[in-house]
């Protein structure tokens, strides 16, 4: 089996934990083979460093993307028992970007996570996506992915 | 029966009035079970005096989140009678606050909306979240909270 | 057959071609009849002339909100070949709008994707609605709309 671990371990990604929720919240929910997960960010503080448009470097906030879609594909990962099988597809992917008013560069940026996101889970990987500057994310982080993702139904 | 109502008297809430929605939308659409509630606001102009990380009290803050999500609960009321029974689960919760480029605090105070739909709603009202720091929101609100819950199927 | 192109030609508009995305990612996706319809943006570069509340005309950035949705529109054409039956009803519009922290006029500006849904689906068209303002958005665009819209089954 083809697993979402192995398949990161091949493209030299190491699956982080599954971070308990900041607040009063869940990391995931699914019903009706419809899995939203919850907002994942990139390294607190990144923003700071990595404030888009003013001064950063665009390769450290793709890698913030991809940090924070790390964190999406865990709870996946989580659901799923890491059978890449049970992934339906990725229905939407939400991209939230620490970003001055004058960046026009988000698409970039947001690849972090969508190249990760098809790398991983291939065809079923593909998104729908959203991707928007923000002026500022939980704990400063500098990137924020949030995901809408269709399961198979569990089979007895 | 337990209904919301009850819930929110016994917290000291009372539930808002639906309102109209400011423009050409609905406060909320339903098919399959799948209930989308359209993004619900705390007190117009309150980030004038609010906006988070620009002198504000974080706890007056929490309140708006509060207040938003007070719009939230009305709206879910209004749909199911007010009947907690036919709420499965919040699935999503969307929290958006007025902020500026350094604040790192949302948590806190999205916690104002989460803690609020858990307190009425129970385990149903736990939920997926994604918290994010905008530039600005109708009406000078500071905060907005919109949701996605899943619903029971009605029955004959 | 009364389909979404002669209605936008009934209105003045043409439909425009369904922009390939500007990176990793799908136009849609569909599954179970939910569709998902990634983020649509205005003119590039608009921000510039029209960022809300800097200096801009409230009504150049209500056309770009129209921009925007004409893009959601020329999807949710293509994926039901033009045919409106097919739509059973947009269940969330997404509108964002790059705002500086003092502008509170989002709804109508909002409106220019809300009216045009509406005007081209009839009561298809309404929808749930989340509008925020941004700091910026993918390519210095001035307006964002995504979508969920719920379809008929295919019947065989």
């Amino acid at each position: 089996m083809n697993t979402i671990t192995q398949q990161l371990a091949a493209l030299g990604h190491t699956l982080p934990a599954v971070k308990a929720p900041a607040a009063n919240y869940l990391s995931y929910t699914l019903h009706d083979n419809l899995l939203f997960v919850a907002g994942q960010i990139g390294r607190p503080g990144a923003a700071r460093s990595v404030v888009v448009g003013a001064g950063l470097s665009a390769e450290a906030a793709r890698q913030e993307a991809e940090i924070a879609a790390l964190g999406v594909l865990a709870i996946i990962n989580a659901v799923t028992d890491g059978d890449m099988q049970r992934v339906v597809q990725v229905q939407r992917l939400g991209v939230f970007i620490a970003a001055t008013a004058d960046f026009d560069g988000h698409s970039a940026i947001a690849n972090g996570a969508s190249d990760l996101m098809v790398a991983v889970l291939g065809e079923r990987g593909r998104h729908a996506r959203t991707a928007i500057g923000v002026a500022s994310l939980p704990t400063g982080a500098a990137v924020e992915v949030d995901a809408i993702v269709r399961l198979q139904p569990v089979t007895a």
